[in-house]
């Protein structure tokens, strides 16, 4: 990893800190604990959603939105219900039958905090309120912007997307995958909601499919590069800083960039993805730096 | 329960056939298994999905939709969706860290039949893939129609609808609840949904919220009979008719309808709830002859 510092630029770390923030608020109102027997699910959830994690995808809904002009409300409305489908495969990843982690944002695992049963149960229903948020006349005036914004944020969290990919994350233990097969499983697997959460920005912002070439090509890049610094990570992390246990690749036999690659390569193959990623923004002007500075800070980050 | 036939009407028993083979036909070909390391996974999903159930919801969403002339398709679209919601519940419900059941429906549990692991993605995948059904501009023209639908399938099935009720259940083994609690727990837990395809197939015919009042009032006694008569099933059922194992809630010590009124004042209430569901119907003429029927066959059911 680069030694350079995490957040290089005022305003990533303003934006990462804003960000953070509104998303610690909103969970917060969201998810009140009520006074009846449900008060552990709640409990349960909050453990997981707030406080915690880069909120890497409400940042990409964020740099994208602003770029198009969109209400403030609208892009942290679809923020946080992106953030909520990643928390909720966060908090199923870690489950016993699962990964079996008992450690993640440097807190005991929800699963290891409550039950297996309020663990499974908290995933469940933060899936379902990130479709009932999406889907709220608050978060858009337009139901054709709401409809599709389900469509998006359902098919990259569904089979052929984020759950598709851990399932091919389980089978990668038992067989040995070639550096395409790890592509595509990783491209599914944190790929496609990092691409949805840039898209979802788009989406907001009325730019039709086609006018959202360069910004798929640019989510693309920087998912890939994201998880090639995850498994360097995985090999060269402080587990302190990562807040979660490293060195768990090799342990399970799995093939990753880093195991295909090499180090050296991985960083090269990232740090070109990025230079990539960025060209893709070349039709935008400074307006577009936050994206720009996303992309260098998903090579640097620590955690 | 009843000893008369579960299917008491050539109506009926035609309107369970047809939704059930078309409920069969949609997962078959929207679940067909690609060659790939997903290939597990989607035999989970068909394992729990095709060739079981009564497909009450589906066929609740076929009777309310056709009363208003909706679309032949886009009633099944929309029957699919929430059955595949109410599949994932089963699935997820079924694991060790649940309620532990090998036996669903007369064949093994998804996470007996294949992992612990597989159980839970299947049960993700088919709640994501049910919003992704529902956002489909081909399950209605209109956006607004389907952004209602999310709405409505999302509030059902989470920590206000059929989730949250699962966590308050698993909460009735540690608690004494009284019949005030019981019916909340109840409500959400089954009710919810149940509630929902109704509410879905009013949606399709484009009912204002207004003029659904009548039909929100039958769901939901519906809704309630129906979990009566399972309590009831618990007790007096046969497990070879009912596909899984009985007699659980008395062995978890928890309060049930039948344990709060007995099992003579427990049938009296669900037959006066289907009495009282049937008299929300008044509005409508022979059209909604199945809906009546519908009522009757939830409170005679032997599975």
């Amino acid at each position: 990893m680069s030694t350079k510092p995490v957040a290089s630029s005022l305003t990533l770390q303003a934006a990462l800190t804003d960000v953070g923030d509104e998303i610690d608020r909103r969970f917060d109102t969201l998810l009140a604990i009520p006074d009846d027997p449900r008060a552990d699910l709640y409990r349960a959830m909050r453990h997981a959603a707030i406080g915690g994690g880069k909120r890497l995808r409400p940042l990409l809904v964020h740099a994208t939105g602003t770029l198009f002009g969109v209400d403030r409300d609208c892009i942290a409305r679809v923020g946080t219900a992106i953030e909520a489908i990643h928390v909720y495969s966060l908090i199923h990843d870690d489950l016993p039958a699962m990964d079996d982690d008992d450690l993640r944002r440097g807190k005991p695992t929800v699963h290891k905090a409550f039950t297996e049963a309020a663990a499974v149960l908290a995933g469940d229903c933060l899936h379902a309120l990130a479709f009932e948020w999406l889907a709220d006349p608050a978060t858009h005036p337009d139901p054709f912007v709401r409809a599709e914004l389900v469509s998006e944020v359902a098919r990259a969290s569904g089979p052929n997307g984020m759950a598709g990919g851990q399932m091919m994350d389980l089978e990668a233990e038992k067989s040995r995958f070639d550096l395409a097969t790890v592509t595509r499983l990783q491209a599914m697997k944190t790929g496609a909601l990092i691409a949805c959460s840039v898209e979802a920005g788009a989406i907001l912002g009325r730019v039709q499919p086609e006018g959202r070439k360069g910004l798929r090509g640019y989510a693309r890049d920087i998912g890939l590069a994201f998880q090639i610094a995850d498994d360097l990570l995985d090999v060269e992390g402080d587990e302190d800083k990562a807040g979660k246990k490293l060195r768990k690749d090799a342990g399970a036999g799995k093939e990753t960039f880093v195991s295909l690659l090499g180090i050296d390569r991985a960083k090269e193959q990232a740090a070109l993805l990025v230079d990539q990623a960025v060209d893709h923004l070349r039709g935008f002007g400074a307006e577009a730096d936050l994206l720009r500075e996303i992309g260098r800070f998903v090579l640097a980050r620590e955690s």
